[in-house]
């Protein structure tokens, strides 16, 4: 479908999303990457010389070489689309300043995600809500646009919620999160911090979570999208797991389900149509495990090259419904793996 | 109070929770150690030579030489009181021909803690169950006894949820732990399944999470215990963490109250009088840490000896009423000092 | 070259290195598993059902359903070659059944590395030591034979050694190696011995260490191999790592090298032609890091998809010449990846 | 002896050597925390509210409120020794101000150590050289004087070599060390860089070690210490420990010693009589363990305190005459504790 390779830059690069960025672009079968940004501090200097690594897999020969630029639209000139793994706060001023540029920005920052003309999107949940585009396009008159991946450990368990509220209908979750060390970027978590240790503490992860999924959910309407009607409490927690969050979740239905009629409902999920034969589509989307002690990070967060969402443990809850784990890969489909899947749609969808 | 000190043996001495009996039963003011017991393999041997000792606190001296006795009522002869780290199996054997034979059996495992008429005691929480011992007694003509201490996810918990019931009236909770790696004995957890991961399962534990409080929050009465009435759903998980349990709780109470009287109330609990100034009694019962990210168990799980309950993170829960997180060192409060703290109040309402 | 695949079976299936030994056969382009043997216990249990699959990579479904049989010649019957992940003290007893019944037994047990006519093989360092199987089937009568690889520590020192001992001609070396868990086996060491921890102990190892590189870098006569002049002190540590074995290397060479020769050497080396183009062959043999703080076990350990050796940090020694630093991943090119390499090998050979 | 309680100071006193040092003085016999010293960020904040505490003892009470001063001798106005936590070119810079203004700096930065004049020193290896002292002031006409402790890894080790050099002449020695965490300070190494993994490489360390110990195995003389005719090779790791570095040493003596009578060196080793009876001497100097796998960081970095240097797996080495495996607790005899009983010995020997 797609001829020609389309240009694309990551901006912050050096960061450990952007690590995940270049790593995941390695071969990409549309995208080509033509620019790497990162901080003043590296500019001029080469990727290889200015970013410590910390991917088990090698850096790319291509991106060893290439020089890096400043995050700004006239020095990635070329790119049609930006990969982001700003900070919020550097997102929040470059990210607009791309859009009104022409590009599209893809975005693994929380700054924009709560825009009601800015889609949150999980492609194999609520891929129409791409279309949000076109009103941020109007309301700004910019040619390009910003679209948001949600927060890492939103990302899996939105996944599984889609899939039960779909045939049982959500209402109420508590969750509560074991999340990896490389959410919190690099040099992120001291060790001393997480060795025979856990954090019980993210900061504003909880909002986040008790948010984000509210808006996935939702249904996209003239003015954006209506929070779905579900309602979260979240506990979230540092552990020391290098890469995949773990959810524990609970959940009250509003027409009760058996845990083996949800596991059907979780297993035969499917993306809708449009998202689901995309290169960065997990196949499955969702895997359920049998046994009694699954997902565990270390073993299941590749499932699917890192981007299906891996479900077990779904059993009967004694105050609501149903009691389940989620796994999901948090730089792989919660970071970077989201934002390359979300531009597939975007391209494939007509809107770049 | 106490003039001579009193004999006691130690069962399961060789196993992790078994070296903690000894290690706080060094020193201890009321308690002497007259005997150890082990599995048959190592009967015979110097306590120093049979037992792979892994608590960073060495060895007492007076345990090294100890020589090993099988677990059985005429081999700890003189003992009065026996502290029992016996797996549950052995457990539901054995325990009942100590008391038979006219020992205080102070034990840390499950098998008795749903009978009607075996306390399942946290001295700050329920000192008053003991009185169970006289039904137990006269039910089985014994002149020695059972007492058992919860499991060590349930125990830290309950102690925070007594002091929020006594005030605010507790209805349901749900709750999920982050559990060590010490509660799961020795050699326990291979470090293959545990470095870098995550295991969302621990066997049997999530139903003695959801009953065992409602045991130890119900009223005494002639015919045993009434459960209270409140319901629980637990998630529990392994972490690599040495020793510390980590709960996330959300409580639903009939008496709204906000974080600071929840706090309040929390940080004035005081164990009932009876068991306040017992030699392992914890000061304070319950520590309320005020920052943001603690309690955490590498730092806090040595509170007031590893016998204070330390709770954090008091907030609003968006659809029940608080959420907190509670941490409790589960081999000592949790185990071994909570089965000591258990026999100190034995002792002191004259029932030994 | 190979025209039908050729039929093999793994002994000890179930175990850590059974599984890598699983794993890496799945797509082999010249073998293929027709049987899986385990202890009596499994016997008669698929694949699935008994192994506790401990890698990150999923279990090959041609795998899960197979049956498992005892590990006995009539058992794996159709299979040529047999691949040993057996205890050694089984190894001892039941790998020359299967030679006298014609298969070749490519071990990754220690029993038969001392035997003299026993090729304790690398192929990318002593390829030629494989004539001594000639030896072997005259001394034996037997039809099938025995090739060992080394010690999961020997494996990369010993590497690397070769390409400093081929130039500058080794004399001594010091050791001092911080390994892996699953050089363990599963369950292996306890989470509890070695979070926060390191034991500078494993047993028979360090034996193991100074002997085996003296075979492997000997001269074969006619008489088997002569042992290498080079003498060895080791150093043995077990450390928080899931796979890959850091060697800490002194050296003291005939011929003084600086650094920078040495590295070249090293960068240069190739296995002997016969050993080069063979499927498992590593490529290159040797990377050489070039950064202060490599190799990592967890940056490094997957080069040239786990068989490839990686040295760094060479740099002058204050006692003898050149100090460095080793990397192999112990579980792929120290056990299940060199037994299969080493059956290439022979199959190249035509000695099969 | 000590009448009236010495005011000390604690430069650097929010990280995580500065830590101990507030621990280790909370109850000290002779000396009373009058000021606490940082960073100019900090100054004006109290100690709680500047600190991260990362240690598993709480803060002492009397330290919560203090107010943080700069870093200079008018801001510690009272003190009459302070003890320096600071990096190490800061400690260039500001130690030497505090000794002309006539006080004592008992340093654990490396900047002085090569100084001819100054002291480095371990009370149980060197208690004489503290006489430098006089040398020194006598060189700079200052009243007050810096003394410099070990790097941490050359504490233990050197303690350890003292023992066997006193007996049987140190000439050589291959040393490999595998330390803690606490060693890079807070925040230091990155969790992703530790967790399943080993870095084989710290800046500068290896030169430290390879020099440090020859200066505290000299001779004390009329122009400061000849170097002890001893030579190092080391290798330094970090591994994923808390506290506690390892280090396997393999030794050359004159005169050949078995490791019996080794064993029997180590154990009956004493401090100098001056030395001894301080408050911070290790009782005893140096543990001897025997069995197979100790010493480890987990269990032995308490031994005496903290203080004491265990020893174990003293066997023969094949290349030169011992083999032997040292553990020492890095903050405390490594650091923090190595500085006051640095202190302890210049009050005593009347040099304050």
């Amino acid at each position: 479908m797609i001829q020609e390779p389309i240009p694309v830059a990551v901006l912050g690069a050096t960061g450990s999303v952007g690590q995940r960025f270049v790593s995941l672009l390695d071969g990409h079968p549309w995208f080509k990457v033509v620019a790497l940004a990162a901080s003043d501090r590296s500019e001029g200097k080469t990727y290889a010389s200015a970013c410590r690594w910390v991917l088990s897999d090698p850096m790319p020969e291509w991106a060893r070489a290439m020089m890096l630029v400043p995050a700004a639209p006239q020095a990635v000139a070329g790119a049609r689309i930006v990969f982001s793994a700003l900070p919020a706060d550097q997102a929040k001023d470059l990210e607009p300043e791309f859009a009104r540029a022409g590009l599209a920005v893809c975005s693994n920052a929380s700054s924009y995600r709560r825009e009601p003309d800015v889609p949150l999107l999980l492609p194999e949940v609520n891929a129409e809500h791409i279309q949000l585009v076109r009103q941020q396009r109007h309301n700004h008159s910019w040619s390009g646009c910003i679209l948001t991946n949600p927060n890492c450990t939103s990302t899996g368990l939105t996944v599984a919620l889609k899939a039960l509220d779909d045939q049982f209908s959500l209402k109420r979750a508590f969750v509560v999160s074991l999340q990896a060390l490389s959410g919190a970027g690099y040099p992120g978590v001291s060790s001393l911090d997480i060795i025979d240790n856990v954090i019980p503490y993210i900061g504003g992860e909880e909002e986040k979570v008790e948010w984000e999924p509210r808006k996935m959910l939702g249904k996209l309407g003239d003015n954006g999208v209506a929070l779905a009607n579900v309602n979260f409490s979240a506990h979230t927690n540092r552990v020391a797991v290098i890469d995949g969050h773990i959810v524990c979740a609970s959940v009250e239905l509003a027409e009760p389900a058996s845990p083996e009629n949800a596991m059907r409902a979780l297993a035969a999920y499917q993306a809708p149509a449009s998202a689901r034969d995309l290169p960065s589509a997990p196949h499955p989307a969702i895997i359920v495990r049998a046994e009694a002690d699954r997902p565990q990070p270390r073993l299941d967060r590749m499932s699917g090259k890192g981007m299906t969402t891996v479900v077990g443990r779904v059993r009967p809850d004694p105050l609501f419904h149903l009691k389940f784990v989620v796994l999901s890969h948090n730089t792989i489909r919660g970071a970077a793996g989201g934002s390359i899947y979300n531009a597939e749609l975007l391209v494939q969808e007509g809107l770049l």
